[in-house]
């Protein structure tokens, strides 16, 4: 069955405790190849039958109202799988 | 700067509480399109310098240990972007 994948990530703007705490933790452990961490989220929306023009739709729809928090997070990306 | 992307996804077998209740919500406001949603976590790795096969290496090693449970959940892609 096809998927739709929704990626959301907190904001450019806004600080990543969670991911700064990845950063930090990498960096005791002498991994120092990666300068910045930032943690945010991934949807798997399992779509019953085609994915049309209006599944597609509804997917943007709740994606930006249900799946995201539009004052601290983007929705980065919206994909069909398979 | 190159980023790394990780994702990590609850194992299919297991139940997510978190899907769950986000579908029960979409029947609930009479979406009815998609039968299923599972919610993983999506992580974005800041590369200092160029993504050598050393880098890639590290990443995914760090995706394994630390940013994944292997008991609860599988680490479901690695990719280099822009």
């Amino acid at each position: 069955m096809p998927t739709i994948v929704v990626d959301v990530m907190p904001k450019a703007e806004l600080l990543d405790p969670q991911g700064k705490a990845v950063v930090g933790a990498l960096g005791r452990l002498g991994i120092e190849d990666f300068s910045a961490v930032r943690i945010g989220k991934r949807f798997e929306l399992t779509v019953d039958g085609e994915v049309t023009d209006e599944v597609l739709a509804a997917a943007k729809k709740i994606a930006d109202d249900m799946l995201s928090n539009s004052v601290i997070e983007d929705v980065v990306g919206i994909e069909v799988v398979e």
